[in-house]
């Protein structure tokens, strides 16, 4: 007899923790819908030719890859097995798992160019899965929820990813977050501060790491590629530019003067004649803050321009976010930003978007952390009617039908037994009310509702019960 | 430059799609909680260890088999790789994707049996995948809605599965339907009646196709497995008993006794005396029956008593269902019945139940080809504002706001263009209102308000907008 188990980094998830999810998806999706983006899903099953090369070396191992079906073995060589598993794999696998929503999703866009209305918002909510050593807060499948624009470069983008942001954490009771905004002209306007030209994607490699390895970490990191110690110091000043949002964008444009940093023009269709110049980065930044001013955002004290922000991926060419909840010990649970190129690769180049993503595990994990999670019940059930035997089970029929039809999710209990044993069930399920509906109650034409947290009774005609919880 | 696709078999939804399966999805969800069952969520990737073996050799080589992450060949032999597939899997591949909900779940109680408070009501609504042939209406990758009771054996289960199909068709607007109804210990006590023991399933598996190869190729086939002309005479008789639910019972009852069948004793909790004497098939479809009319269930016509239903599966036990949409050729779109043995092959014997399952690809083929779906807009959207130019977009930012806080899904047009285009915009996505807000209308501050169906157009102060749209 096996002993039944499930593959390491995956989960099951009981009653209540997919009612603590659905809470989760529910407020994304509304947030999400509230702003105009459309749902898209796409299959789990992708064609390797659409994944791979597409998440780097490292990303390539952890695809999940399916054995192709029927014979998979018969058109290997015994000279393939000799090469090893790199040379056997386009002969047995031709289909992998979807490994994000963001290559699924240029895929789509890529495959349905002629069908689609620009701009075109889409989010998703689906699982993905990666062959990664699990960990702590790390899982093989576990669900992105993304939101993207594509077809449009205006700002009003960026700024409602920022709006759709604070919504979902104010939705899901996390009030003490921030949202970092940076800018990846910024970066490189800095990087060009410091005289060079070319290298920004090491630069951005080494800032990225600002947050693990420190400065001196960093420092020792851009000593080895080449950069010398000066510069350095220029690059940690600028970075370290202190003050507000606009403080920081103020300080800043000062800086690139000074250093004879060549503005690089304002974007066709901005008309914030005050905003920090010529720089692309800093107006856009100052763009996406008055647009938010406009839109009534309220919450500045927890939108950081924080210029240390440099998100690994390289292909995000705009504003760049990272989400952080800060009394709680846990990466950042949302991120993204703009890029310039999303279905290049499947010969639609030109599409320019702009686009997050919320961790939905990792956004449970910070709600059980800070005990926000009000849904504990083990089942929707908000009333059990217990009984006495097959007489007073039927006989209560009619009401599970009536307080089904109002609205309240119901059971009878299934079995004549113990009435002890029924009200055990009512409370290990955590059901709220039971109704009793003996041949006492049934021959007085009652019910008696009790309240399972305080144990308070009641009892009411049989007529008036489902008006009295319906109230 | 690769032309992108999608493996054959699978499909992308795009927005409408999306909204249309989430309809069908929530009206099942919402029956399924409202009597009371809880969701869970299996994960996609199940051992092979827990897959194999379940679900037949056929099934087996239908599973989606998932290669071993890293160098997955490194065991594999010359002599593996010559004595072919078979024989190479289990070294290149420990894990599969989900092939069915009623496995993970057996797994799921036999892992948490002791936690789980009996009697468990689970629903799961989940993708699963099959390699099988992909044709019309069979897919690789599709939807299964699953909801099961283990740990009691009363007919109110049964009763309420009646209930919940009922529901769930209702409340798609699915009106044309039959559910039929019959009992394995029916078939057994035909196939008594017929003098034989013992070979019951293969009967149970001739039956089951007479919708398919009709009386003629039943007849052929229980011939060459040996029944007799005169036998197969009878079995046809019983089968074809005429009348309405009741009548059936009873004509089955006389032939029954009139072939001298033993009865096989009611159930012991069954207080319904004037059942269908002590034919436990037979007493079992009559309780179910009165427990629907005590429940208030009034569509008797649309539940037929059919004792040529057999279902395939050798597990069911008790009763069983299947449901067809009448007015649409398509295959059943719900079945399901009672087990005695569900988790047995998982070390946990003795735990029965009944479930019932929901084809939700089926069933959204159904809704289309009857022109039921209301909802085809191709975004979430109810409301777009269009605009001039920077200016008049950013002054419309307030009532973007309140609009979205009214619960009103709106959108800005992200970009100051021609107003056809924006006009254009809202055609294509099926957004009901534009909200033109130019500079004029500014000037005066007014909005108009146009509902893209009529064409008809209002013109109202700013002010009013949202309280006329939320009325």
């Amino acid at each position: 007899m096996q002993k039944p188990s499930i593959p390491k980094g995956t989960r099951d998830f009981g009653p209540a923790q997919v009612a603590r999810r659905q809470h989760i998806f529910n407020v994304i999706r509304r947030t999400f819908e509230s702003f105009g983006f459309a749902p898209l899903e796409t299959p789990t099953l992708e064609n390797l030719s659409v994944l791979t090369g597409k998440y780097g070396d490292e990303g390539d191992q952890l695809l999940f890859k399916v054995l192709n079906s029927g014979d998979f073995a018969k058109d290997v060589t015994a000279e393939d097995l000799a090469t090893g598993s790199k040379a056997l794999l386009p002969k047995v696998a031709e289909k992998g798992l979807r490994y994000d929503l963001t290559v699924p999703f240029a895929r789509y866009v890529a495959m349905n160019r002629g069908t689609l209305t620009f701009p075109f918002k889409r989010y998703q909510m689906q699982p993905v899965w990666r062959a990664d050593r699990p960990q702590r807060g790390r899982y093989r499948e576990f669900y992105q929820c993304d939101a993207d624009v594509v077809g449009t470069d205006s700002l009003l983008c960026e700024a409602e990813i920022v709006l759709m942001i604070a919504q979902v954490l104010g939705g899901l009771g996390l009030h003490d977050f921030t949202i970092k905004i940076n800018h990846r002209g910024v970066l490189r306007n800095i990087y060009q501060a410091l005289g060079g030209e070319g290298r920004e994607t090491d630069l951005f490699v080494a800032i990225d790491k600002l947050d693990k390895i420190g400065r001196d970490g960093v420092t020792k990191e851009l000593l080895e590629r080449g950069f010398s110690a000066p510069i350095i110091e220029t690059l940690f000043e600028l970075l370290g530019v202190e003050g507000d949002y606009e403080e920081k964008l103020a300080r800043l444009l000062a800086g690139f003067v000074t250093a004879g940093v060549e503005p690089d023009g304002t974007r066709p269709d901005d008309d914030n004649e005050e905003a920090a110049a010529n720089y692309r980065g800093l107006t856009e930044l100052a763009t996406v803050r008055d647009l938010l001013v406009a839109s009534g955002f309220k919450q500045f004290d927890r939108l950081e321009f924080d210029p240390t922000l440099a998100r690994g991926l390289s292909y995000y060419t705009g504003c760049i976010f990272e989400v952080k909840i800060n009394n709680v010990q846990m990466g950042s649970v949302s991120g993204g930003g703009r890029y310039d190129n999303l279905t290049g690769s499947f010969g639609l180049p030109g599409v320019s978007g702009v686009g997050f993503s919320f961790g939905v595990d990792r956004l449970y994990d910070c709600l059980e952390a800070l005990d926000l999670f009000t849904a504990t019940a083990e089942t929707p059930t908000r009333c059990l009617i217990t009984h006495f035997d097959g007489a007073s089970g039927r006989a209560a029929l009619p009401l599970l039908a009536q307080l089904r039809a109002a609205g309240i999710p119901s059971e009878l209990y299934p079995d004549a037994t113990k009435l002890q044993k029924q009200f055990k069930y009512a409370d290990a399920k955590g059901i709220p009310l039971v109704i009793v509906l003996g041949p006492e109650e049934l021959a007085a034409g009652v019910a008696k509702i009790k309240i399972m947290a305080s144990g308070v009774e009641r009892v009411l005609p049989l007529a008036e019960v489902v008006a009295a919880l319906t109230v």
